[in-house]
């Protein structure tokens, strides 16, 4: 069986973990107050060109986002995000359990646009009885969305525009960070995501390490007493130093951007066979996911070798599915795969 | 100025006002456990054709729908409603802040239907990873909804049916229960609601008391404990006898169900000029409300003697807008009203 | 029977019910946004001395310190109180509910002290790992307190110093505010209330009124947005325009201070006869509430004309109980128990 | 510079990297649902003596009490435990985040009693106005304590008893609990605590393994939807077979006993020194943590070649502080501790 159902069924890249095992013998400070912390922090600042962003390193993604959500949020106030958004369909209301409303906004592609964010933050302050609804405060972005998609720097460009303009924070869920950095379509960089955003976290999980995120907060507004609403929600990890010194590890060298890189081209190959193949899909990425819609028929031939997930049913015979690659998907799995579909695709 | 905006702009029912006058100098238990509640108490489960439905009194309906809510579910479960529910957009996350989402399903005219739910909870528990989703588990109507429209007994009993089988609790939001049951296409009795859903409340503050809603606990399983929810929230009023002396008033001789009849008809009437006069509207309904399109012209011109809820706009020049009749609404009122209307249209 | 046993079985002063039913026939607007509240707001602003302090009316106390608290608090904070509190102890846990620790402090008299605050907050800086500590911010006094004591001015002063020298909220619980305002050791007015709290409430429910609590918010940063604060937590009465007409009635010619004032008398009358029969009491205090310490016999002899209310067994022989007075208590009613008292002794 | 300061310095057992890192290079199911988690989760059902126990992997320990607390309560209902209980006083209101009061009880010791536990519950359950009040539902314990002591057989036994007898959740946080299992004079084995808790937790951080904590639920009415309540508060790790093989390797040949017997065997040797030198401690324990009181003077010369945690002052002079021992405390550097200490005390 070859496995492309998910980006987190590989342990971690091995420079990871050869730095992580040449620390076994050494003594840390606890909570993250360790120099693997700081000098994976350095690095990041250092990449997003400011000194002045804070940088704290969570055990996942969930933890993550409600973390940083509910230390922006007061309690009336509501984050918004595409329908698709993670916080929304695969948190188990995570955001909710904060106490927060998450606001849903129409999406075919995983991304949301100023204009939509404009129009509901203005209709929110028109209606004479605007006390009685959640109020907008925070837009949540992925980037790449669970679409695989990416926003262009126009995109964000435009999104933290309304976002300061009505006095709203702007975070996004970099979960598959990397991925998106290394598009071959891409134009944005880290330094534009901690100049745009309000906070965002660049992924490790699905991105090379063992687990692990990393949060980047640029508005000195959450910056203040972070590491109590870390704590208060469980993600203080007391071994803190395994998180800083995957990240330093990943930052070396630009490891984390090389085999990020990879997995694209990875994903790049595979497209083109489904192009080749007439192949439809759920949504035009550049990333390591595709959405392809095959006949069940195809997709029976095809789990016989090979992993894949189920995303639901498009119509009576065919069904939309997601193939992923990552930092450890070899090009003999990837021809082997393409080469698969085209034999179905004859038969 | 006629006064059409809402159905709570007017104290209460003169009766009501008496009953509660006449206990002034009548010193009484504090929290709801005096004389007053329990009669209360007693007429509504002779009305519910049952001794073992619980009864309690809360002030308001956010109030109400929050405790009931958060009473029922786990923490990682899900209340589902219309897309329009009261719960959904006028509560300011309420259900949120206990810390539960709120599924939102589509709907035309506020009222969800048993298939709905069906396949909301079958695709969910089919879902290999249902686990990282909110679990569906308590189903919210509005009855009549927030346009207007009653549920049939037959859909009450199919949505029952529904929630029955895949152990969800049905709950019914009642804030104008009593326009709903006296409306005259209903076919659903007090005792039918008692029978079908596991909660519900009956609405006084919009129908005729000063304030007040009567809790009705069908299912064993959400009786347990019910004070200490209602306290937890800031619901138990100190002098919870004014909650109960109103609900007496208004089950004494039918009082609740001719006054709400009267504010039904009253709204007949303004529709049977609407329909004269070709005008659309939001949704086809029989209670006290009425939602109505318009040319912008015409609001102008009519909301110079009238008062009406802006709902929202429809086209470039029409907006839809809300009539609200109440216990309290005059047949000179309405005549006033009509009139108007006849007056606009041929001008 | 003869009543004592709490200030809140009695309706309300003849005034303000007189005030409330004559706006019967009176159209009004929904949620507080009604001349009555701005009337009311207006009288209590002026009595603050400022015209810059927010004035809310919610309908009970718990809805009143759940909502204020979680106002003020970012999600990692605590509110601090005496081990009394009745946040702490009567409240079903409804600050905890809004996310929150309620720290407690060891108190006598139901009252706290600057240094307590100041020395929590200083071990709490000075700890290396405060971050895994619930974070004090907001002081919660109650004045009169639950056991009937007061606030000095001096007091109150030191206690507002030391909140403002480590940026913590001072908030005061004024349930039984007009009985401390008026008690005849009291040196602190309602100007000085708003000038050293950031917030209070004063209470309707216990001094006069059907129901109902005016919050007064005097800090800037817990202003913006309490509306919506209010609605979310299900605190926002449809017919609000009840909550300020009631306030308005209290604040017409003093009648708030006049009937306090009343009760506090007869509190004395009581209080005298305890220190001329020589009975201890929990604490000493010198508004409507009054605990003395009888034996089981006394207390059963007395309890056959005269309620009163439970507190705590205090040894094998004696249990400490509350008497209350209110607006409502006659001479009549003291004189029989004052002589029931003296008989009782006699014995 | 000799560490004592915690438990949580050093990495982990080499066995557990050893095994860890071995599967390097196998892809593996997330969340959990991999062959690593289920042979662990044997292992401790075997433990535990019982093969319907439901095992669960969570990365710390505030995320596991948090989750299991508010898996266990409604939302009206307080977890009980000492002051000084580690949710009580070390998780940042971690607890009261998820809505629920946390009672302190008066204890000594770190440990409460059956007896403290009866009587706050009967006092409760005793009162008027209970439903005023929190309502005690789950009993949390920390064995060994916070202050390193431990719970007998007869003891738990009494704890379970009473729980029982009341209806309530016995609930034991096992952060240490393998230095507890294998103390000197402890009676206790993991199926006594799976027989006479509802759920506990095996600490995996503090006790040789990188992260990571073993939770396991006997009552039934604890097990239902546990992942969704693990995912909702962030503690579902994606790669969750690395908490799977850690506690793999942990219960291989004993390794978990025995290596934090050799902690424990550290610790004595402390301990006897130290009461060779007639120092006197916080509490008397016999686990991994040692609490001595010293004089300023003697800390200031100890702490230039040791670390320890502060504790607290005791007096002018003198405070408390913390020596932890790990299976990672070599004999050389207790020597040198306890050869520094009979230095220091001489001179």
């Amino acid at each position: 069986m070859i496995y492309f159902h998910n980006d987190y069924h590989d342990m971690c890249h091995w420079k990871v973990l050869e730095k992580m095992t040449s620390l076994h013998e050494q003594p840390m400070p606890g909570y993250g107050e360790d120099p693997c912390c700081a000098q994976a922090a350095q690095k990041i600042r250092a990449l997003c060109g400011s000194e002045d962003v804070a940088v704290h390193f969570l055990v996942g993604g969930t933890q993550t986002n409600l973390t940083v959500i509910s230390a922006a949020l007061r309690p009336h106030q509501a984050a918004v995000g595409a329908e698709t958004a993670h916080i929304n369909v695969h948190e188990t209301g995570a955001i909710e359990a904060t106490g927060h409303k998450v606001i849903a906004l129409p999406s075919d592609d995983g991304k949301i646009t100023a204009g939509q964010v404009e129009e509901l933050v203005r209709l929110h302050r028109a209606s004479a009885d605007c006390e009685h609804m959640a109020q907008p405060k925070l837009v949540y972005i992925s980037n790449p969305t669970e679409l695989g998609t990416i926003y262009t720097l126009a995109e964000l460009e435009a999104l933290s525009s309304v976002c300061r303009t009505y006095g709203l924070y702007l975070y996004a869920d970099g979960a598959r960070l990397g991925y998106g950095l290394t598009a071959k379509n891409n134009d944005v960089s880290l330094s534009d995501m901690a100049r745009l955003c309000d906070a965002f976290y660049i992924g490790g999980t699905k991105c090379g390490s063992m687990f692990g995120e990393a949060v980047v907060i640029a508005n000195d507004a959450l910056k203040e007493d972070f590491r109590y609403l870390i704590k208060r929600h469980g993600g203080m990890l007391a071994k803190g130093w395994q998180l800083g010194v995957q990240f330093d590890a990943l930052f070396e060298n630009d490891l984390y951007f090389t085999i990020c890189a990879h997995a694209n081209r990875m994903a790049d190959r595979i497209r083109y066979t489904l192009q080749e193949l007439n192949v439809p899909a759920l949504a035009q990425c550049t990333t390591n996911q595709i959405f392809p819609i095959f006949s069940d028929a195809f997709l029976e031939e095809l789990g016989k070798d090979f992993t894949f997930t189920e995303m639901h049913r498009v119509d009576a015979t065919h069904r939309a599915v997601r193939f992923c690659t990552s930092w450890a998907t070899t090009e003999e799995s990837v021809d082997a795969l393409c080469s698969a579909m085209r034999q179905i695709a004859k038969a």
